[in-house]
């Protein structure tokens, strides 16, 4: 058993090591399992062979209309206003479409052409030519023909063409079933009651979806405990009862990363480490000919390795075209650096600005998953490149529908959770259309909109001459644009503080106690505004404030650090502390509004927007929640 | 039981009978049936109401590094040239990354940044800031912030943040069920030997494969003859168990035609006719508060109905979204007459020629279901729109990656197995590549080329006073452009008849007998090229050839017409005759190439086209169908 750490990763570029890799296993893909199965099952399967039709479709001539079958010899005579009448039995017999026109006949009069004289007779005007309204043997498919070549995957079209064809069983790639093994003594299933320590185990059911995606078949195992025999054994089994394996996670450095000391065992390392990010250390291995893939544990990493390198090997096994993602130009909306070293996956939201597309880029934390969830696209920083400038065209893979990005509502600015609900609402309403949030603060939404990158911006913002919110700072800041402020929601700052308050926090003074740790919004948010001015109206100093330093970007998260103990007090709003279970100390009212130009309020994703905040279902929701008012909202103020 | 035709359709919109039927399930669509199921197993299925996180991600602060955690204010000492030496136990303690990291520490140092002394001792050389490489609680998700919205269709990384918010199970909207119907008393289940007038069903498994692919359940049924009061009882089962009823076919205004007429009886019908092409006499029912819908028999209206209609409704009642086609741009390669009465589907091929995308119509009849197997996209031509100019600009909605058609090599002219074969081939050798064969007859392919909408042109065209074969008319036709010859293969062409040769054909004479019926090749194929070259020669009178104006397109439907006895003898190439097990006569040895652009040949794709008609696999398949030789093949001559 091996317990040194293995430091030194290699860094070898993606498109290396999945060409080295796939080369490895070129044997294995020259001689792909194939199996024989009944077309009306081959959905989605990839053909191993090309098929020719053995029947030509329709196998008969068939009347392509309801009529009556003639034999247009007989019918030459007809006319306009020389109708010549045809009796049943003797020149003609009446066929429905699809009806098979034999020998005596050689054409078709569709009903519409007909004047019937009574059950026996028709009159015609015009005459029929040979084979009029006849669907000639083979006009869809000729036996013989070919329906589906080799390697293609069968659509609900070519499995109807295939069964009319006369093919019944079909040869097809094996569906590729792929392993995955959790490891990790802190890692437990969902649904456990959690201690310290613990996480709940959720990548490898990422992976099997991912798996499911690509059509092939996962077999998951349940999550192994960090000791090398026990993986070891795990792994064997998979490889013995899988085409392709995943170890996840213990593929880094730490003292517990047994993936690539077992997988050297059992075969061999081809590669170990890539310059992308997230991501880098992967394993690639081979096992008794197959493949073992080393994923690393923070989930964005684990995804972005699944999908450059575990996705296509299992494409590549089962011969499926790996489609291209869709690639849509955006402008960046701020500067974005990034190392040479790395080929860089950045999560970005993308939203339509006056027929621009703008992309923000999200949080670049291996470790924020949400980030997955919440992106549009995936912004591609190469390798030897060190980052694009603000407002750069640059060139985004889409992860969504393009007209879900067109209907999507930009908001960029104060964090509250009202918007998360509102957000909701919208898509209750009209699935179609999408908030997207950005938590900058209240000055980074005021720039936004200034800049054209954002609909609306939610601010609360205190003018400390006047005491008036938002209203002087947007005249301030855009004058001249046409700008208009949309009340909000009127809400409760105040301290959130540990349950039962055990520092015993009662104002604003308290902060500078030698015992009480604080953690502070950043910079430009409203919350950090009005922190300041309260601070300069007590006089008080900040450098007396520990932890007045320490940064957060939402409520939620100074609410987190509150409730794990990182910290005794932050500064936020009502509905944060009440969502975490923690204390609330009042400390000022004050207005939550959206800064908007006028002429987006006739966009109709932006009135949806608008009838969404003063829809009576949101107040309720609100009002359970607690901390809102709702005196003005809705109401337009000019600026 | 009624019998009358309901000749009489109306032909409402597609728009208004979608929009008018949806308002008919308003309150179905108010209250769709939810479910609850386990996150594990909700790939894919749509949310029936919002989650929000139970905990936060991480649920503790977490080391993000593999290293030592400290406590920060001890290592304030450290700096360049002046380490520090930290003490395991005392000073520091090892976490691997995902380490809870508790109150007493508050920074991790990397294992880069430690020079390690021994087992018990490491030295700093930079202080550790508080926090530094920790991960908050909540990073990722703050417990209570919303992880997807209602109405959100759950992709893996759904499922995985889900996971970690401790969401274990969703309530999601039920899968919608769908009975399909198939109707026909000739209408055969696959696998059937074939009586004459039986049609082999399909639809319904095409049907079948386009639910699942919405993610609904499809429930098939036997085929029922057609007999109202069968089908009305199946209905009627189909109505109780399923969410959504598809009857095929019986939607028409046939003698058997009872879909309007039961769907009357058991409940109303909304609407019955479409101004759609293909797909006109489509019915929309509602019965017990469910859709019935009545689908038409032509495969081709069949998937039109099906797509544009039950689809959307399928989407609807399952809450999912509905993705826009993706749209291209392409210029027509002929002009397209449609009626002004019908928005008209036309199926198109895409092929991308000198940075230009070039559509080229197929064929538009309903019975074609192989036009949409080998389609690339849909044209739709608007009602009120009377058609499209040749080489106008047209929108296109891609049924294909668009990657696929950049890598179609575009084939336009002369029809020959051959070149179902060579695609099979091209496919097996990069499965990446696609040949696109589209048979107009060697002038056409001439033509196409000329007007640069293809990349080559296989031509069999023998000039009349040399006796050479495609040099002259290439010569005559692209001179001055730089084009070359690239010889493809030696082929016999001579008369189809049927097995025991009943009509003794023997020569060329014996096409103008009065007791032979003879079926032609259209205008501009090398095939008439030949016969018209042969007449002439032999001082023949067309007039006296019976079936001299009736065309086909292709040697395999010049076969089938001969082989189903609508013609006693067709000119054709031997391999169509011995795939349709025909008699053959041979008449002429002549000369199959193919025509390109000299530049083309340089073309990747291209390159493997030419690869492959070299290659020995080819020949030896080539060589057990019989009738080709292959002394110049791939050699190239200029012209």
């Amino acid at each position: 058993m091996k317990k040194e750490r293995n430091i030194y990763l290699e860094n070898t570029d993606l498109e290396v090591a999945l060409k080295g890799y796939l080369e490895r296993f070129e044997e294995e893909l020259e001689n792909k399992p194939v199996e024989t199965i009944s077309v009306v099952d081959s959905l989605g399967r990839v053909t191993a062979r090309p098929y020719f039709a053995k029947y030509s479709s329709p196998n008969f001539n068939a009347s392509a209309m309801d009529g009556i079958a003639v034999k247009s010899e007989n019918t030459f005579g007809a006319r306009e206003g020389k109708p010549l009448t045809l009796v049943k039995g003797r020149d003609y017999k009446v066929v429905d479409t699809g009806d098979p026109i034999d020998g005596e006949y050689n054409a078709v009069i569709m009903i519409e052409d007909l004047n019937e004289l009574s059950e026996e007779e028709v009159q015609i005007m015009t005459p029929a030519s040979p084979w009029q309204h006849v669907r000639p043997v083979g006009e869809d498919i000729v036996a013989g023909e070919m329906i589906v070549s080799a390697n293609h995957k069968i659509r609900p079209v070519d499995l109807a063409s295939l069964i009319n064809g006369g093919i019944d069983e079909i040869q097809v790639y094996a569906r590729t079933k792929v392993g995955i093994i959790p490891t990790g003594t802190e890692i437990v299933e969902p649904g456990t009651i959690l201690k310290r320590g613990d996480i709940i185990e959720s990548n490898s059911r990422m992976f099997e979806g991912l798996t499911l995606e690509c059509g092939a078949i996962p077999s998951r195992y349940q999550v192994v405990r960090d000791d090398y025999e026990e993986i070891k054994k795990t792994v064997m089994d998979s490889v013995e009862k899988n085409d392709i394996t995943i170890i996840n996670a213990g593929s880094s450095a730490g003292t517990e990363d047994y993936t690539k000391s077992i997988v050297e065992e059992l075969g061999e390392v081809c590669y170990h480490g890539l310059s992308i990010k997230p991501g880098k250390p992967a394993i690639l291995g081979k096992v008794k000919g197959k493949p073992v893939i080393g994923i690393p544990g923070y989930p964005v990493s684990a995804y972005m390795v699944f999908r450059n390198i575990a996705r296509e090997i299992i494409m590549e096994f089962m011969s499926l075209h790996r489609e291209k993602p869709a690639v849509i130009q955006a402008y960046l909306s701020k500067r974005i650096v990034s190392s040479y070293k790395y080929k860089e996956f950045v999560r970005v939201k993308l939203g339509k600005l006056g027929g621009k597309i703008i992309a923000t880029p999200l949080n670049r934390g291996a470790g924020v998953l949400m980030s997955l969830v919440r992106c549009d696209g995936i912004l591609v920083i190469p390798k030897e490149k060190e980052g694009f400038e603000a407002s750069e065209l640059v060139q985004i893979e889409l992860l969504k529908d393009y007209s879900k990005i067109e209907n999507t509502v930009v908001s960029i600015g104060s964090h509250d959770l009202v918007m998360d609900i509102v957000n909701n609402h919208i898509h209750m309403m009209d699935s179609m259309v999408d908030l997207s949030s950005a938590h900058t603060g209240s000055m980074g939404g005021i720039m936004a909109l200034r800049k054209g990158e954002c609909h609306l911006a939610p601010i609360h913002l205190l003018d400390e001459k006047t005491g008036i919110y938002n209203v002087p700072v947007l005249q301030k800041y855009l004058r001249g644009t046409d700008v208009v402020l949309v009340k909000g929601f009127g809400r409760t700052q105040g301290f959130m503080v540990q349950k039962g308050n055990p520092r015993n926090i009662k104002s604003l003074r308290d902060l500078s106690r030698d015992d009480v740790s604080f953690v502070n919004r950043q910079k430009g948010s409203g919350t950090r505004v009005l922190l300041d001015y309260r601070l300069k109206q007590e006089g008080m100093d900040r450098n007396d404030i520990t932890g007045y330093e320490r940064e957060m970007t939402t409520h939620m998260a100074v609410a987190a650090a509150v409730s794990s103990g990182t910290a005794d007090v932050g500064l936020g709003v009502y509905s944060a502390a009440k969502t975490m279970n923690l204390d609330f100390i009042p400390l000022a009212e004050e207005e939550y509004d959206f800064a908007m130009l006028k002429e987006e309020m006739n966009n109709p994703k932006i009135k949806t927007f608008l009838k969404v905040i003063k829809s009576r279902k949101l107040k309720e929701e609100l009002k359970e929640l607690g901390g809102y008012t709702f005196e003005n909202t809705g109401k337009v103020v000019k600026i």
